[in-house]
């Protein structure tokens, strides 16, 4: 892309957000109720630690595992306790069309960065026209088009996918609220095909794994999982494509190794573990059915991979 | 299946249910929200028009584009207008634990014959273990096992897969409460396999395809969408079977003739538009985002290929 279009659309989304964003994890107490004290402890590390911002009730934070009250306060509770509402966005797409109206108008109402809204994903085989129109019913019952939201494609889970026809429709009749997707697809031409073609979006790849090719290509950063783990590694690489460092390749080829260990087994109790271990305090290892904790023997070997690779917790 | 056989399954399974059960759909008024009297009527309706009993918040009632509340409401609404609680499942497997304990807990404080749980589905490659736990936790938290649990097989939306290793895992730690399973994969080797593995449970396939074929085997009946426009056929076959009839085969190529017209087309605003024309009342083709009302031409067109096949609304 040439030095004048990327001015260009960085001034198009001028007001939109970028960077490095982690979907929190969200730690459960004894009765699997979310903990909002390690939550917000963990959010401030996240922070501190290289995250331009987090994403409460994401997929990695189990949104879907918990109850819309449950949700509700949680974030009340986060914002309570002095996390930045301008540095967070939240997932509020819900199969039910009250249900994400509720959610978007809540956190709005809180005054947050933004929305990240999954389509509504228990039936398959919508057309655009259908995906429109319920995005549209969403913004038009929350009752005001002065958000930014952002849509969220992870076709592995919802089998809903955002598509570039999607995108076209929205950003016809809300030009203003639409401000940019998070691609979960894994899929390089899905996240390239998007931020070619949508340079007033802030479009981010769901894994730090195409952070670089994204950045190269004009991406506005990523949203990754493993930020909670490995917030500072990634956004050194962020911070060092902004400086034009030399060493990018490098950066990014290790990132990518250490993703791959992190992706051996399932992410969200892989990522709670790393946490539990990292911080010694294995309350940390709790997930909510359906998933499941890892094992003390999945744990350590884990930890070990890890360690062989000179991964260090947060740094 | 021996003489012998059948007697003993259904002596195992005398108190769970059996016979053609619709999945009710849910009108709404102009505001998209649940049409309480249009909904009691048709429930009535159907009663009386063949059905043994009816599912409230199935998939075909839209359940999953409600939320938690109005799904509480409109079973309550139904209730306290007559419709009668042992002629009455009720779906309440959610995403999340707290909504699926929470709608479980309601229906049973109602007397409801017994809750139909999708599992939860918007992680994908949960294993058997995982599930079994997820279901347990539910079981655990409601705090009774004395009541008919049914679970849904419907991996064609919800990709999480009801397996006959699920099935053993729940047999082993909940035989008093799973009672049964719908199986909506539309596969008659999976219908074929839970019927003639499981007879102490009551197996319904979720389509009145495959009605005949699952009687014949030991199959509790269906549980099937096009219920909602065809019961008095689909009843008719399943008495006639009780009855020994020599037509049975000339019945069930009738009702897939007719099933075959209404999958033309996304089913659920098939079966509104169907029941709109049968009653004349347009209100009924509304349906929610993100699902669309069939336009007037394929209303016209659907209707129209029915009557050519000798359909008559409810008969």
């Amino acid at each position: 892309m040439s030095a004048s279009r990327l001015a260009e659309r960085t001034e198009a989304r001028a007001e939109t957000i970028s960077g490095v964003w982690c979907p929190a994890i969200t730690p459960v107490d004894d009765k699997l109720a979310p903990d909002v004290g390690r939550f917000v402890a963990h959010g401030r590390w996240l922070l501190e630690h290289g995250c331009h911002g987090l994403v409460v009730s994401g997929t990695t934070g189990e949104a879907n595992s918990f109850s819309v009250e449950e949700r509700i306060d949680l974030l009340e509770a986060a914002l309570a306790a002095g996390l930045p509402r301008e540095r967070i966005l939240v997932g509020t797409g819900m199969c039910a069309l009250t249900d994400s109206v509720r959610l978007t108008s809540h956190a709005l109402s809180l005054g947050v960065a933004g929305v990240l809204m999954l389509p509504p994903f228990y039936y398959k085989g919508i057309s655009d026209e259908a995906l429109a129109a319920s995005f549209d019913a969403v913004i038009q019952r929350v009752g005001s088009s002065d958000f930014k939201l952002f849509l969220y494609n992870f076709p592995k889970l919802t089998g809903v996918p955002i598509t570039p026809g999607l995108i076209e429709r929205l950003l016809e009749t809300h030009p203003n609220t639409l401000a940019g997707v998070k691609d979960s697809s894994g899929d390089w031409q899905s996240t390239r095909t998007l931020t070619e073609r949508f340079p007033e979006l802030a479009i981010f790849p769901g894994a730090e794994t195409l952070l670089l090719p994204a950045l190269r290509i004009g991406g506005a950063g990523c949203i990754s999982a493993s930020c909670n783990v490995n917030p500072g590694a990634i956004r050194a690489l962020y911070d060092a494509f902004q400086t034009g460092e030399d060493d990018l390749d490098q950066r990014q080829d290790n990132l990518t190794e250490v993703r791959k260990i992190l992706e051996l087994r399932p992410m969200i109790p892989v990522l709670k573990a790393v946490v539990a271990h990292g911080r010694g305090d294995f309350a940390w290892r709790r997930v909510r059915p359906p998933l499941m904790a890892l094992s003390e023997v999945e744990a350590e070997a884990l930890v070990a991979e890890l360690a062989s690779r000179g991964f260090r917790f947060g740094a």
